[in-house]
């Protein structure tokens, strides 16, 4: 991630009733812009699975993804840190930081596509009203109405009650298109002294069009394949976008709700949750939507863990 | 509340296998009848959000709700304590009991409207099945199938296990249509030492007609507006009914589940929960169900935390 | 269950990583066959409830199911425990183990009706790939493809992370039909000194046809009838196939969710879970799924608590 680590000083942010930063908290700058790209949701063009082949005519479109950038919106960046899914623009910028951290989210419209306004609205940080990014006529701002060409930047408080993976979004007025889209992303925020996982793989489930899509593809041979060695510390971060319920599940895996064993977990619309695991198993192993007709549209994908 | 709270001898219920009352422990007496009444789901006639405008023939029509009543059933009285919601039959009565408490409701079967059978249907509290209220031909008796113009009283206690909310709704051989039309309401059990909150927010999420309605109305402007300030202990009754599974999520705010950092939470049909936190976040809030069709169809609402 | 319990030896299973067998832990030898079946979804032909009748023309169809066999595929077995519910082929077998035994589940393809192939793919436990029973071409070997005729012995581990109940299903190239037709049934994985439930039920909700089945039947008169006495420990034993979520919810009892009760509880596709209690409430009560339109199609059954 691109970041500016500053110490913050050892101020307490009264007004809000935070209390003092912890030491070695961190201010993050992260610089994001909406950008028009091509999208194609199969791009080998086949489901493996079931041996049929869809056309680019039912699996290209135009749409607007969030595309991290350097400082200024000068050069594009990787969204994704190496080995956690495809960098093509879904989904956006993983945002990472660690309890106690402030994020500045410097966001510019750049949608000449559409021409339509846009907005990044964060779960699970703190923020005033002003970094809320929701559009509600009568009593939003300019946050949850970006005008193309226009920039707002969202301030963000990374607390206690922070830790874990969020979804951010689209919730301008154009929320419902952006979303169906692509228009998503993930924060992740560790605790204080919480290491970072060796693998961190992203997994947003959202339908697209006719097919229900991983981080935007569909089908084994184009959805993410992930990759890990036994021993190391591997991180899943899910979450779903739109409007169904999933489950999501990984063979030959387990891990913990709560100290109770398991491997299938619902995820509904804008929510998420991670899961960690040291790993031991080698092996190609499927993870999936376990929603029947979510697998056979294509809600699906490959996890390989490889003896080093 | 219209609660008449004598303090219940120390005697074991001892052919339902209870231990003694709790000392202290009440018996609350609440009065409830079905009645009929004209409804509009979208009274201000408008979805602020979208632009659009919804005319009364789409909105309006007649159905039976729950309302509390004065003792005998002598005069209708508010369903909700100020500050919860819109006071006008959807939800029901908050019924409200400590663990420990007995409960008795007596229930009146005024629906002219329809002439149909209705009755009350509890969970998370303890009962015989006499008080099931639930009908199955053959097995059940009149708590589930009481007439027009008819009574019934439902004997209920608050278990430790009762700790929470509940919902409650007509489980008659009307049970369909009068779900539908809104037969629901909530019970509020506290622990036998937990303080009330300051605020007690009653969300029920259920699709009506062609809308998706928080507590039978939908759109910003039509929803309850829940109101705090700053230093308030507020509490967030949340349940949904129908066919559909929600996700329940408030901007700017998280709670904590099982330990785990959240702001958004499946909720499908029947099932409950409560969310409590000290307000300290000034604004004007979003609160709304997290499944983008369900928001698009109206289940979004204002949550104002004004500064004193 | 029909299980060859031989105590394991205290060697390390090394190249898997797993540490040395529990004293006292179990080799259980499982065999299980596909076999053709008809199907009726509705026995009685009436919905009770409803008041509708329902003809065999609508309600009968061949299907495939597991069927538990002894030693060698030689004669059909029971795949339930007395009382756990009709030993009719929907679930399959319940598989019972340890933490800390071995499983060998020896499957065996007698579908002469279809002549698909199928396949077993467990949740829960730890095996190698050559175990996992899913198909995708390319990678994956004859467990998921076992033809008619063929066997496969699939090699299982219960671990402390297997402890509760966990969905076992066809992951073949059938497994859409063979699921929808209720290729399916459960493992049941106790603690290593946990004891056994006097009564264990085994709750699968899945569509069927324009049904909403419990181990493949619709409505109160079809679906399972469960039994139990007050004293007893009771254990049920829920999950869902299929592509919708559902609701479990029993009248009249309440379990606890890491500490907080509950009485209804989420299921989705795949997911499972364990509820236990000692019974102490006489009565005939209901269990169903409460989503409504899925209550209306027949997922609902009868729970009798008789005195002795």
């Amino acid at each position: 991630m691109r970041a500016v680590a500053a110490t913050a000083a050892l101020i307490a942010i009264g007004a809000a009733g935070l209390s003092a930063a912890p030491a070695g908290a961190a201010v993050r700058h992260v610089w994001v812009a909406a950008v028009p790209v091509s999208w194609n949701i199969v791009p080998n063009g086949r489901d493996a699975i079931m041996g049929v082949r869809h056309d680019p005519s039912e699996t290209v479109f135009g749409t607007v993804v969030y595309r991290r950038y350097s400082r200024g919106w000068k050069h594009p960046m990787r969204n994704l840190p190496p080995g956690s899914g495809d960098d093509d623009g879904m989904p956006g910028p993983l945002i990472r930081a660690r309890v106690g951290d402030r994020i500045r989210v410097h966001f510019k419209n750049l949608d000449t596509r559409f021409d339509r306004s846009h907005s990044m609205h964060f779960h699970g940080v703190r923020y005033k009203p002003s970094s809320d990014g929701a559009y509600v006529p009568g009593f939003s701002g300019d946050d949850g109405d970006v005008k193309p060409g226009k920039t707002w930047t969202y301030r963000l408080t990374a607390l206690p009650s922070s830790a874990g993976v969020w979804p951010y979004h689209d919730h301008s007025p154009s929320m419902h298109e952006s979303i169906d889209g692509g228009m998503w992303g993930m924060l992740s925020i560790r605790g204080r002294h919480e290491p970072l996982p060796d693998r961190e793989f992203v997994v947003v489930f959202a339908p697209m069009g006719r097919f229900q899509s991983i981080d935007g593809r569909a089908f084994v041979g184009n959805t993410p394949v992930f990759t890990a060695f036994p021993g190391q510390l591997v991180q899943w971060d899910v979450m779903a976008m739109g409007s169904e319920h999933h489950t999501f599940h990984v063979h030959g895996h387990r891990w913990r709700e709560h100290g109770v064993p398991a491997d299938t977990k619902t995820v509904g619309p804008a929510e998420s949750f991670r899961i960690r695991w040291r790993e031991r198993d080698p092996g190609t192993w499927l993870y999936h939507c376990h929603v029947e007709t979510h697998m056979e549209q294509g809600m699906i994908g490959i996890y390989q863990v490889k003896r080093r």
